[in-house]
């Protein structure tokens, strides 16, 4: 039995994370950790959880977990990994902090130093479909953000085949979930019923230097991706529409099949049927990813839908679980 | 030209009054002040409202004023009022301040000494449809509550023939835009989409009091009330379902004519067929408040919707002021 | 393995119960029926759903299962549930053809005569919790409605007791999911946005007769209920607020002790703190009913939640399959 | 007094034309049709709507009339448009029969020969900023569709330049009332509410012809955009978030100087400062046009939010109507 541990458990990414796990025959939920709300049962305070017994993470016994999953938000994430690392612990961490392998651009996009630049180089970046390799073994994984993970598995097939060139862009759409826990007027009900809002669009977000990273280590394109997400008026779900120069001589069949074949034995990518697009219910409260594709003139429109918090989180967090301890990678996963 | 002030005019109710000002030909808005907000403008800091100047409530001119609507929460609205009374302007006050006639309990239920108890004896509690010949020229109208303006409409006609014995239970549905625009977890956007909620059921929301002691000021009947509000995941609107003993020697059709009678040249009170029921989309957006009957053996079930922020708030706000001054009462409303 | 056939499988119901089929390790879904869609797959006709093939009720093979599952009209549900009993199936029905023992009262609620009145006295009716003994081997289960499992639920202990009487008054909000799949205007996405409805007030629906049925066979209490849904605008989900008569002498704490005694061996019945309320948001996409007890003065308000398509449905139907068939009652279910 | 009618008077479309006429001190709504609900009442057809008489169609009597406000289908709105002018009305059709000025492109986007070939010529498109001077006594408008609006406001200035070249993508979400009143499978609340869909994506959609003939129209680029609707779990509103090329030597701020400018009297288009995003909430129920623009490399994001009822449908036809009659353009909106 994998005894693991929880920080930051009461977010809807802990909390999510929570749920997987009980239903994981082979990982027992040891600790699940609160800063503000040590010493309470987690079903008190977030209705619908789980009864687990929240403990502050200044007294968590680090030394009898076997994986800890940090669910803290950047810069609080890499102390504990460093101290779980130390402990003897695998890590797998939610947060931005080691997603980013050079600790400047960290500094420029989070605004702090790296609080552990010395466990970059260890970390595995880890889309799983793309880093199964890597990940069997590993100490410390970085779990992919949401909007990545959606994104690098939509242009993953036509970079092994260095077929992307020009400008990509990006037009996504978030669930409010993505946006946190954390009460801000921003995320209010009404604000949001209300609404459906663009927000740092272009090249401002914090999730494009993760995407870019990725993608210029899997070819030669130096991609420069326009990327605009929205916020919509929906619990959990996230979509990206992504416009991509279609391959000179690439036909919609064509690259219909590079996509069979590249998926073809992964359990949790769904490529539709020619001409189908991908949308949230196709995928919400699964681990999977759905991709549609469609060709307009000379553009290839690639539609990928992930549940935010599965596989754009908690889900793929499990599932790299698995492959790093060798277990079915499926365990636990829908 | 009436010249009007709003104060608190950033949050739901201020920014709905400060709409509903801008279509009314009688009246000028001359200023809109907000603490948090002071000189910025309020389209900036509610997306969609109209573009007004925020001041600092200290700086507000009161002199100027003919009437001042205060959207503040109870504790400071009294101070307010008070001021601006003393500057020879009309105060409509949204807040609880002036609701309850008893300081002592509004000691108890609001949990301070009322800030000026003076004035509570002239304040007229502006149910417009019961109070109409009150207001006309008075200086201080308490606007009532949302769920007492559908809960005493619902009422109002059978207390007048009092007909009303026994215990009244009144089930409320509120939509989100009622708990006001200051974010706390409990109506952040995730917690309320996926949820439906009660809260303070039975004799404990602050509503109560305001609603027996009107309903007692208009008959012998001493109300005790069970009144149980939830929070339904819409941003606007408020039902009501009223459970009331049928009046013995009563058939459905004299309830309804008695309905029918009371609020024959109302014109925002709608009375509907027999057997229909009021529902939130009937009066959504607008200042009606829409009354259903339906008789099951001895029981008579009322349903009442309103728009909270309208009728529930700042319409019977603007309301109220039409008729202080004397003007065509549905002037600047639908 | 037990072998498994649900018919009417495309719509909210069916497939909820086939996504609870598929984590469930003893029982393998052998056929699924769809008239209007047969010979497609059940992801193609709804968005999310397993990949199952769908086929002419006429076409299936009732010989080969186990147990069959009836998610279809009423009316339609007690001719299969017939013909399956004759091949020797297990029937587990979760239209409302074997809920009312009596088929003059069916007759007279539905519209129809029942179709298959000589197998009404072997019905179990399978509310669980209070049907457990009876379902052991049961050949054809009338699986609850959803408004009548929350009820039935929230009133069980005290009728146990013998200490309910007098008028009791339900006010139920439900999921739309609650509705049906059949498109109609008054479930059209923007009908319900900006609504919130009552519908069937009263004595006027059609769960009416099966609560009134199940109470009176519990003590000697003639129940005659005032009960009153209300559509609300959640995909799923459902609360109701049960207003009773305080039995006289009895405290909040004995009251509580007693629901918790009832239910104290119960795995998916949750009762809650004294004070606290029930919403839908700690039940749903679970098979569990909350329960939360408040008195106010002389009257007992019962909040009572559960997800409408699992304990309201689906999920009760699997665990009364567990039942039947001798397995752990929470397999398959969370 | 002008004299208007309303054809189809109880889709969404309808209702909020006849609300925004009752605010308009210069019409008076002579008649109001439905097939399906003749000799009903709107207020009973449409929770909440107006209490209109309706009558059927054929009935109406269209010389009584001043203006003709069709919200029909298309194939039957050109048809009920040349009785109207013949009888002397003009014509406002919010319908597509006349968007296109080619029959063949009519037919081959919308599947039947065009009703009325012989009216095309004279037909003015009725985009009001961009066609002002031919609406003035005209007597047939086609009044744009809701995308084509947002996205044709927000190209304009930079047409009336001419520096748009290359490859414009449109990503468009609105929300449901755009699909219409009409009960659908795919419009079924709890279909739309647990998910974002993209639909008729690329080159697909009724609304790209309309659009690319009206560009055609003002510049010298032959545009061929690429065009991806998505539908989103909100009654109203639309968002459109295009991406242009910038054009070679211009700054952000010389972009946003050209927008002030083209934009500096329009009653209804609000040009947002630099770096600020449009969204739906800035403009829902009104006749607005919010217009961010941010750029991002080379690469210009164009945000456009109107309400797809009012700008999109509804409060276009009444502006229209205002030019077309020589009123005041504000007159009766927003």
């Amino acid at each position: 039995m994998i005894e693991a541990g929880v920080f930051g458990a009461t977010g809807y990414t802990g909390v999510e994370l929570i749920r997987l796990l009980a239903r994981h025959e082979q990982v027992r939920l040891s600790l699940a950790t609160s800063r503000s709300d040590a010493d309470r049962n987690l079903a008190e305070v977030f209705p619908g959880a789980p009864e687990v017994d929240l403990i502050d993470p200044e007294q968590a016994p680090l030394e009898k977990l076997d994986v800890v999953f940090l669910c803290l938000p950047h810069g609080q994430s890499a102390k504990v990994a460093a101290a779980a690392l130390q402990a003897g612990a695998r890590v797998i961490d939610l947060s931005a902090d080691f997603r980013l392998t050079d600790p400047d651009a960290y500094q420029r996009w989070y605004g702090l130093p790296h609080p552990a630049p010395e466990l970059l180089d260890e970390a595995v970046y880890g889309l799983t479909e793309a880093a199964r390799e890597q990940l069997v073994g590993t100490r410390l994984v970085a779990n992919p953000g949401c909007y990545p993970t959606s994104v690098l598995l939509a242009l993953y097939p036509m970079l092994l085949e260095s077929v992307v060139s020009g400008q990509v862009i990006v037009d996504a759409k978030s669930g409010v979930s993505g946006a946190g826990r954390t009460p801000k007027l921003a995320t209010n009900f009404v604000e949001i019923a209300e609404d459906l809002r663009p927000y740092s669009i272009g090249r401002a977000h914090r999730h494009l230097p993760e995407m870019e990273a990725t993608l210029a280590g899997w070819s030669d394109w130096q991609p420069k991706l326009i990327f605009s997400p929205h916020l919509v008026p929906i619990a959990r779900g996230l979509l990206s529409t992504l416009y991509v120069p279609l391959p000179s001589g690439w036909a919609e069949s064509q690259i219909h099949d590079l996509f069979l074949e590249t998926y073809a034995d992964e359990p949790f990518i769904k490529v539709l049927p020619e001409g189908e697009v991908a949308s949230m219910r196709q995928v919400n409260h699964s681990n999977r990813c759905a991709i549609g594709l469609t060709v307009a003139d000379s553009t290839l429109i690639i539609t990928s839908a992930i549940d935010n918090l599965q596989k754009g989180a908690a889900g793929q967090a499990l599932q790299n679980m698995n492959v790093v301890f060798g277990l079915e990678e499926t365990a636990g996963l829908l």
